[in-house]
């Protein structure tokens, strides 16, 4: 089902030294399923996390931002198969509760541990699960465990998504290893639904948070499903600091580019990994808008053709039907456009150019490049330097054979 | 398939006096298919149309607006099967040509003649198919013919829309007759696609400009399928002036408000008809959001509820899935949202109080509620008097059906 996305093999992702985590099975959802997994970082690892957007934002994403201004963390906890959203005070209690499980387990302060969950919208956790699961995964605790975590944390996704990636900084191996989940309620300001990304090297917090910033505009941040925000949206990037670089201070120095290269390179495969394994998914759809006046206008566009289900399901029936894509454009919103510099390709084929249709184009030109399974909408609005990309996938009858069903 | 609607019956559409329509068939896309429809209004008649605010808008609504900037509408041309959209200069040629078929037979000048297309966008139009069919449908002119009208404007509709009402006015019997077509690609902003009303009514063009945007805005401004804004909407209303009454000067006078809630009857009749008829539709929703800052933010979150996928497919399931409205309610972008505030209701069930799940919500009364073909949402946000309702259906495998084949 996902469109050229096959899960991580078991060696693939690579252990981070610092980072160890645990896997239990909680029976949020079905008895026997893990759904719990625990992130032990060493003492000294820099975090940062970015949160969803939505004002209904989760109890756990409360509940992380408070205990982020107190103290660093040491642990994440996080669930699959209950989001812990639309709980209210119930739910807050619920998540701190849950915390002091890891704190007396792991004999450290509730506010170190960052809670994360994902599932259903609207159901309180059962606590007393969470009781007997926790210490089984801290008892469980590994370094070479991201395979088992990338599974435990999955939802509605159909595989794993996990990535590592070696390279040198400061004539040190750093290792960099990121994993996620998220198939359905995907769309731009954070929407992976989770996602974790480790590395060994070595980063000082101001330079983690601009980094951790600048890495999810260009992965998370441009990726769209069904155009829901969730509720519970994190990414969190671990620096654990024992690959023995000298320290990253500076993300525009020579270490901090290729550091930052190495992190946007994990999250920006994650984030396409998403949409390829996106609920319903039959085609991943690169869409990018250029000559724009600023790149807010190109994702203005990009997002109005991304989110079309016109569009949407025309590439699903591989239909070249590119008057839905100019439709898109034309109700984007977009102030003082000028139709006759527009010009539209679907892969490398002309569709639009100066405002009229291509007299190149011919049918079965559009039939050819919309039976790919990865296509590629370009959008010139010749106004300006600026453009953006976002990616997307297409809408079946499984889109909403999945979300009909999801919770029956 | 269409949501508590049957289509009117022959003898329910009245006659106008003033108004006649012809129907023909060009053989657009099926031969043999009444696809033309003429109508011609009698000299004196007030005129007033609405169009899609779609940037790449059709050719024939350039030209309507041309037409109507130079002179009074004698006739509506309207073809269905081909949305002479996406067609550059030559489809404004052909547009133009098809308004010159018209005023050779009728023995006017072409910009007297509006016309109006839906249907594929993308194609040119055929203009051998129009001269020969232009000249049947002329005439075949008839003062009771919008039944037949109603039939041959349809495109994916599964059923004719049209209604009429008769009321005092002035002590003279004045009635309205409307028709509408569409069923996707419909969103705010002029959303039919195609819908005309008729009064025999006397109106003047001031207060009639004044009545379609209020009209307008209580009805096929506040739809949506499946938020794709159409290039070729248009919504026209006709006042031939031949009832007898006192012409209406003032929309806010005792004539003009009758008159006034008389159209908007029709045309929230027609709007939600379309909407009934939605490309899939298994139920008729309508969002209601209260206790805003100002209506804009009312319609901002209204429509973020309407156009969730999330909701969409929930609503088809009867799934009592709420937090994804609450999670619409959360991303619809509107400023110091202060949550504590926050109620929302599916039709009386109360799901969120305070801006904590309802203590006395349960399953069962979800599921009740879900299973209705037509279901109330209500949110209050608790921070103002404004409030706004915008109707919309379900999403169903059948919306996904219709698009993915809609040109094979």
């Amino acid at each position: 089902m996902p469109v050229n996305l096959s899960a991580p093999q078991a060696k693939a992702l690579l252990a981070i030294a610092g980072i160890k985590l645990g896997i239990s099975s909680a029976g949020i959802k079905k008895v026997g399923r893990p759904d719990i997994v625990l992130i032990e970082m060493a003492e000294g690892t820099t975090t940062s996390a970015v949160y969803t957007k939505n004002a209904f934002c989760a109890a756990p994403v409360h509940v992380c931002k408070q205990h982020q201004s107190q103290t660093s963390p040491r642990y994440l906890l996080i669930n699959s198969g209950n989001a812990n959203a639309g709980t209210g005070e119930q739910g807050m209690a619920n998540a701190k509760a849950c915390c002091q499980y890891v704190a007396d387990v792991a004999d450290v302060t509730a506010n170190t541990v960052l809670p994360f969950s994902t599932g259903v919208i609207g159901q309180q956790l059962v606590l007393e699960k969470f009781e007997a699961a926790i210490p089984n995964a801290y008892q469980a605790l590994l370094a070479d465990n991201w395979f088992a975590a990338a599974h435990a944390i999955m939802t509605t996704d159909t595989i794993a998504k996990g990535v590592s990636k070696q390279f040198e900084l400061d004539g040190k191996t750093v290792t960099v290893t990121g994993m996620a989940k998220g198939s359905g309620m995907i769309r731009p300001d954070m929407a992976t639904m989770l996602a974790y990304v480790a590395t060994d090297a070595a980063i000082e917090q101001t330079a983690l948070d601009a980094l951790i910033i600048k890495a999810t505009n260009q992965s998370f941040n441009r990726i769209t499903v069904d155009g829901d925000t969730s509720t519970n949206d994190s990414f969190v990037i671990m620096a654990t600091g024992q690959a023995g670089n000298a320290t990253v201070t500076d993300l525009d120095s020579d270490d901090g580019q290729t550091l930052y290269t190495a992190i946007a390179e994990i999250s920006q495969l994650l984030a396409h990994a998403i949409v390829r394994d996106g609920e319903g998914a039959t085609k991943f759809i690169e869409v990018t808008v250029q000559q724009g006046v600023d790149s807010e206008e190109c994702r203005q566009v990009a997002y109005t053709i991304a989110h079309s289900p016109l569009v949407k399901t025309a590439l699903f029936a591989s239909d070249p039907n590119w008057g839905r894509i100019l439709a898109a454009v034309g109700r984007s919103g977009i102030s003082n456009f000028d139709l006759d510099k527009v010009a539209i390709h679907i892969g490398d084929v002309c569709i639009v150019d100066g405002g009229q249709p291509a007299s190149t184009y011919t049918e079965q030109q559009g039939q050819q490049v919309m039976a790919q399974d990865e296509i590629t909408i370009r959008v010139s609005l010749g106004r300006g330097q600026a453009s953006d990309t976002v990616w997307t996938c297409d809408f079946s009858y499984d889109y909403v054979k999945i979300n009909a069903e999801y919770r029956t």
